[in-house]
């Protein structure tokens, strides 16, 4: 894409309102705007790096057998009656009334919407275990939204539900979840730690959390530096292989990590001294076992291999996918910008020109443009004709991998010069050099 | 993906309250499932073939220089305000009042939000033109939603915004748009034919809606027999043309083409007897010129190249992404079921074995799973037990391209049966025979 073309507003001063350095780049960086309290627009940038992100967990979510599917946003209040939770729910429940005073909410969640479905549909044992997911945006009436789309309230959740006979079963499938969101995140580049839980207002007796640490998080935790060592891509584990997911489960559970609220001293102790670490996280993905809580509130039954009822025992996993945005950012800036994973960034290339006006530059940096573009390189070119140090200075806030940077005299040379964004290392190379080194 | 694994829930009996035959196909083949009056879940079947069509109609706006982004669904009642809609709208819009009494509306449409985010950002009339886009859900509290989802309540939909510095700018934008338009909706295997239309609540004086052909469509329709003759991808037109796609709106607009509420006998006389179409047709898209409507209406100017404020035409082009689900079962069935056209089909090929309970004809239909899975041919595989009569009357319902069916009888001689849905074609073939004919 070039610039001169793209709707890309960078700010050149950070705006007042925001408190954290996640929410101030979002707003310089042009990736998001404010468009009522606690809700964003999306702009062409931010969209790209969410669809990014939304796209990760989506193949994850795939591979582990999850099945995509989608509901819609707002659902009715008889629903969450069946459950319970209609009334239980608190002022965060954005209740709705449409034009024939029928009650209704901005979902914030699918427990009660997936059960209902289910129920309707499925009748026999042999169509389960099943786990269904969808990526949809959600709704959190929030008392005092801040910190951006990490505590919004329209915001973008994959949440996936698990349907199985029996506790066994079902724990089979929390498991598969549990692997799934580790490669998931491990993929997003950062480093996620799971953290036992406790289960809050879903309910039920297991449930992880995952934590991103960032300086800046919201809560303060506790990990064995094996957490910082396990690759979960390459552990070689199948989701089929009962054996191996419940050994993951063991060495998760058996492998401390705490927050604040669940921290143990007699067990950190434990730990051998140069292996705790210790810091700040921010939680983006929740997972729960709840047992038949909706199944038996809502009636959900199948019939049995021997003709007898069964009540299905459920999971629900959530991931925060708008809030990974700027949890991403919070794990990856610097003073000048953010500093964007090659997974999830939105141009993997920020070509700039310092001088738009110098034809040779121009010519080479469009030469440059296209065969990068041609050789599937999603790249970004600051075509404008706009001083150089502005250029670069909007490239190291947007945070793009590589800088590949044309100017005069090294055209005149036959060089140009290529940035790391993530260590700031510069090298000069012929355009050949640059172009091989890119598309490789 | 297999059967056995799925969540395709199917049934027998045509739903009593569904009236319209794609309301009775999505329920009965199990795409949608209602979850209010008005809202639908997506099954995995139908998420499918909505995120295909919402494919195509994202890389159409790309090819068409239109740049992707995402407002969100709830909006301020006070941005409604600036441009006089709040109070004219009628009852349709969902208002909502959150947690703090502010007013707030589900959003049907975007031109104030995004006229307000251009008008933040978009200082000078070297960011000009741009036309940007986002496909979200939308909510129009229809008083008696029906047709399941062809008149919902919450819909997806594709809107598009363009701004641009004079009438003949924005014009240009408009004549994009409109070919974009007829290159989407050929691509998506239907043919809709641009009526000029009446811009309504928009506003402005430069409209046309686009028709689907369906016997069952809401309105009726005359146009010139050229509506199906002309190849809009094949044109070999290109965006940056101004001359180009000036010629092609005179094309359109000379060549005769009405719904009821417009049509001319006088104009419809001149057309050649033996080119007159008539039929019935649905609405899928609709595209306005509405000048300075928005822009004066909110304030956004910009700096013109002499330095004086330059008030931004602008236009808005809306395509109804899940409405065209119904729209292409309604111009594509038959008595057995949906027949959808490759581009948008949930998968290319539907593989059965006739005897799930005959190895060798199970390990035959294995390995053409494996194979065509491998090849990338998108198959789904009824690999259940069950009768093989049943198995291929659910795949005349769920409508798949190709059927490949593996029977006992034709394994022993080393053939399988390859069925094409739209024709009833069936050939017999051997197993390499079929693959290759399927992988090509």
């Amino acid at each position: 894409m070039r610039v001169s073309q793209a709707f890309l507003p960078v700010l050149k001063e950070s705006p007042s309102d925001a408190q954290i350095v996640s929410h101030k780049l979002m707003l310089r960086a042009g990736l998001v705007r404010q468009t009522a309290a606690g809700i964003y627009a999306w702009l062409p940038l931010g969209y790209r790096v969410l669809r990014k992100i939304e796209q990760i967990v989506r193949e994850e979510q795939d591979r582990a057998g999850a099945i995509e599917m989608l509901m819609p946003t707002v659902q009715s209040a008889e629903l969450w009656r069946e459950s319970g939770r209609y009334d239980a729910y608190g002022p965060e429940m954005l209740r709705i009334r449409d034009r024939h005073d029928r009650e209704m909410l901005y979902g914030p969640t699918n427990e009660e919407m997936l059960t209902a479905l289910f129920r309707d549909d499925v009748r026999s044992y042999r169509d389960l275990p099943r786990t269904l997911y969808h990526i949809q945006w959600k709704f959190r009436d929030e008392v005092r939204p801040r910190f951006g789309v990490m505590r919004g309230r329209e915001f973008l959740m994959k949440d996936a539900y698990s349907f199985d006979l029996d506790e066994a079963g079902a724990r089979q499938s929390y498991y598969t979840q549990l692997l799934a969101y580790l490669r998931t995140f491990q993929r997003l580049g950062i480093r996620a730690v799971p953290m036992k839980a406790a289960s809050g207002p879903i309910g039920g007796d297991l449930s992880h959390e995952f934590i991103v640490l960032a300086p800046t998080g919201e809560s303060e935790v506790f990990y064995d530096a094996a957490f910082e060592e396990f690759d979960w891509s390459q552990s070689g584990l199948s989701y089929g292989d009962a054996d191996g997911l419940q050994r993951l489960f063991d060495e998760v559970s058996s492998t401390y990590s705490a927050t604040d609220e669940t921290h143990d001293e007699a067990r950190w102790n434990d730990v051998a001294e140069d292996r705790r670490r210790t810091g700040r996280g921010i939680e983006v993905g929740h997972i729960f076992y709840f047992g038949d809580k909706y199944s038996t509130a809502m009636g959900l039954k199948v019939s049995g291999p021997d003709g007898s009822n069964v009540t299905p025992m459920m999971g629900s996993y959530g991931i925060g996918v708008s809030r990974l945005v700027g949890a991403i950012i919070e794990a990856s800036h610097d003073e000048h910008g953010i500093i964007w994973p090659e997974e999830v960034a939105p141009w993997k290339v920020g070509l700039v020109t310092m001088r738009a006006d110098d034809a040779p530059s121009s010519a080479a940096a469009d030469d440059l443009y296209s065969k990068l573009t041609a050789g599937g390189v999603e790249t970004l070119y600051d075509d404008r004709d706009e001083r150089g140090g502005v250029k670069l200075g909007s490239m190291d806030l947007i945070g793009l991998p590589w800088q590949l940077v044309v100017g005069p005299r090294g055209i005149a040379s036959g060089t140009v010069e290529l940035k790391r964004r993530a260590t700031g290392q510069k090298e000069e190379l012929s355009l050949e050099a640059a172009l091989s080194r890119l598309t490789s």
